[in-house]
């Protein structure tokens, strides 16, 4: 029971979710990264800010120095600790103590802690979610298996967006808000997607004529992720359908169709068993 | 033809929609729901209302009474008063009077009382539209179905929503509108759902670039939860079509079509046994 | 080759595609209708109107006469002159005259004259573009078959905006733009739609939280149709790849399948033919 | 060694991909097409073009110089130079180069070189990312077959609009922003598409009604393209999965399997043919 031992039982308070302290372990932890993140979110609010300023800072130093804590502590209890932190939640803890030491130095940055809330993405690793994760790995393999397509597609959207852009540029002029071709794009972004802040709009009627082109594509445009993802999302849901133990030849062991009397690759007589 | 008989035949009258009496019942009063839904409506328009205070005023109190009346006598007359206050139907219609009551204190909250529209809803029992209601399940059974895989897509949205309005605020400044987080994740909400309002808008070049690429996002984004509705729509309408353990031929296990007499494969008469 | 003939040489010209006179009497009509079309559009500028007012009224006049005569013409030539009038053609061609002699009492309502455009759907009919016409028509019919659900779903978005729009107006008030309910309804329907104008927006707190909530609702809601649609469409495509010459039974008639050896109904023993 | 020889290697080395040189001259090209867009997008940056504009008009001189001489060459080297010259890259090419000369008559059509940036298209042939080539081609595909379903919906639309936007004209007139019949159908493609600028909106109640059916029926046709295309591109996936002409056994006709050594029905040996 000497340093060791304590390295270990931390490990299981603090990696584990099996036991009774681990757990309780990562539910305070969840509350105190969502308190964490609400005060952050609060704390931005100028009224809020004026009225409370010494609590804001306190709690933050207050959180800040527990999950410094727990940050050393997940550090030296792992047995592997490099390996930790250069993984995606150890960058994770990291990015969201640093920015209130750096804080000193350019005080706006210290909004960045609110990358905290990715911690509470274990919440669905602690809680056992288990339905939740497979349909979220469900749907991140949707949207891989289509990666390829919607690359080609924001390549094409990107390529479309910069000619347009420089076409109501040169169209619409800077008198009219268009005042250069990257903004020209942002107003191009804005309008394919039908965000439409209206911030910059056309105003010559040759610009109103281009720019109802631009929505008419950019309405047929907008059903082709869909596609393409309502498509792979329907090809991943069958294979649960698939057939699980198949049925195999006594002889070669090969795959056998449930209708075969003879095995196809060496002519043996299939005995039926199901 | 004592007490218990008045309150069945008004349980038959006010529950039911099977007898004439009943049916008239619930005609008028979905009229009387539609007129004073409309009072409500009409009488919040300022010019409306000085026009014609006094009536407006009537009305209200007209069909609240009306509906208060209406009210105990369902109470009254069911069987099982307690089943029926606390059913979905019965806290409506509790909604739905209490606000001209509650307005004594405070007026605005008089308008709570366009809760009434939901007791529409009985239109579909009543006129007995079984069509709509079995179309309306499949759409709820087709979202509850993609329950879990749309949790998993708003925690996902919640958490992009909030590292991006942070950035953006970061980025941007109160000096340009974002005068604070959580306003900022309502400018990321605005922005990713592609509603784009334009009260807030980013005016720096940095900020505008991290706005396209947010839209592009909610671009793709956009896609999954009709991908996912689409797949449950397309799965749920096939149950209707599937076979229910086929019948078989006695001679030779072939499977069998209904309307068959003989074994196609062998010729076998087939018994009938359905 | 008295009156009748007459009457039913102009019937073939106007009403017929078949003959050159009637392609051509329909072509220049369709040219007509454009020209009329685009004159009352760019009439309606002000900058044009000024400039040209005498032409402007000049055309509007020539096309408005021979549509007339064209009217008369096809009333007078068709043998079943009220079936003509009634019909969609008819009444459209009726309400594409009438707007010019209305405006002697109404000015305004001469603009209704661009109705003229419906008659260019004539084009599918003249040029035979039956691909065209067959698509429109699948449209069309997934959209009739998925009529119930949608007015469902129509149903339900109305009630959720009344309620919408009600709490919106409680939450904000008539100080922050949100002067009546009706207008607050038309703000529930800008925002859920994800149009987004901008012209009314939420400006408290606990308005921007129940925005960000509708938000994300009419993020999911907006899945709902495009679900339902392209189910029924993939659905409507699979008729054209049924098989077309089924395989008869030579002694009973009845279907069969391609793998049956004795007919399923009446036991016959099926002789391959193909 | 001769002329001709020159041109062969000057063929191989600009318009072939496999040889060391070739691909090293397509790299270099691809970059500074690369750096010659953004320079171009950032010299259209007022502030940028008052810092260095020396720098830039160096810039674009230096970039258009190269690419006519590699356009010279390219037409030189090939030994069918007039098929070049009219091919899609050879005509993106040629426009790439020809705005910067044109710019001493008209200066902002100098900007319409960033359709130089179509010449990025060359880097999925360069770098062989033919995976993607074939995603693009499956996009394309998908929307060629809907073409005809997609031409119908775009007319139905163009109509709607024009209606549309009269009508809306009619009843908001020219003291609401909506000065002129095309300006309405404007706003109708702006509201449709659900783009919502919310540079001209709707004042009036009547106006406001109207505005709403439009969007609510926008929400239903935005449905359609997706539909559309998603059934398109489920199509589409299916034919590489689909057989070609079937084996059959010799000696019970029972459909084999490519790997098939024995028919898995009777038994019989698989003579190979293919």
């Amino acid at each position: 029971m000497g340093k060791t031992s304590l390295r270990e039982r931390l490990y299981i308070i603090i990696h584990g979710t099996d036991t009774p302290a681990g757990r309780n372990f990562d539910v305070v932890l969840l509350w105190m990264i969502l308190l964490s993140t609400l005060t952050v979110c609060l704390e931005s609010v100028p009224a809020y800010r004026q009225l409370a300023n010494v609590l804001f800072k306190g709690l933050e130093w207050f959180f800040t120095i527990i999950f410094t804590v727990e940050y050393v502590l997940r550090v030296y209890s792992n047995p592997r600790p490099l390996k930790y932190m250069f993984s995606f939640y150890g960058i994770i803890d990291f990015l969201s103590i640093i920015p209130t030491y750096l804080a000193f130095f350019a005080p706006t940055l210290r909004y960045i802690m609110t990358i905290r809330v990715l911690r509470l993405l274990r919440v669905f690793r602690i809680l056992k979610l288990t339905s939740y994760v497979e349909n979220a790995q469900l749907i991140t393999r949707a949207l891989v298996a289509s990666l390829h397509k919607i690359t080609v597609f924001i390549v094409a959207v990107f390529t479309l967006v910069l000619i347009v852009g420089t076409i109501i540029y040169v169209v619409e002029g800077e008198e009219n808000g268009f005042t250069s071709i990257p903004q020209s794009i942002y107003w191009a972004i804005v309008t394919i997607t039908t965000v439409g802040y209206g911030d910059i709009t056309p105003r010559t009627p040759l610009g109103q004529i281009i720019s109802s082109l631009v929505m008419l594509m950019g309405y047929a445009i907008i059903a082709v992720p869909t596609g393409i993802v309502t498509v792979e999302l329907s090809r991943i849901k069958s294979p649960e359908d698939e057939p699980t133990t198949p049925l195999l030849c006594g002889n070669c062991q090969q795959t056998l169709r449930k209708t075969d009397n003879f095995c196809s690759n060496c002519g043996h007589k299939v005995v039926s068993v199901q």
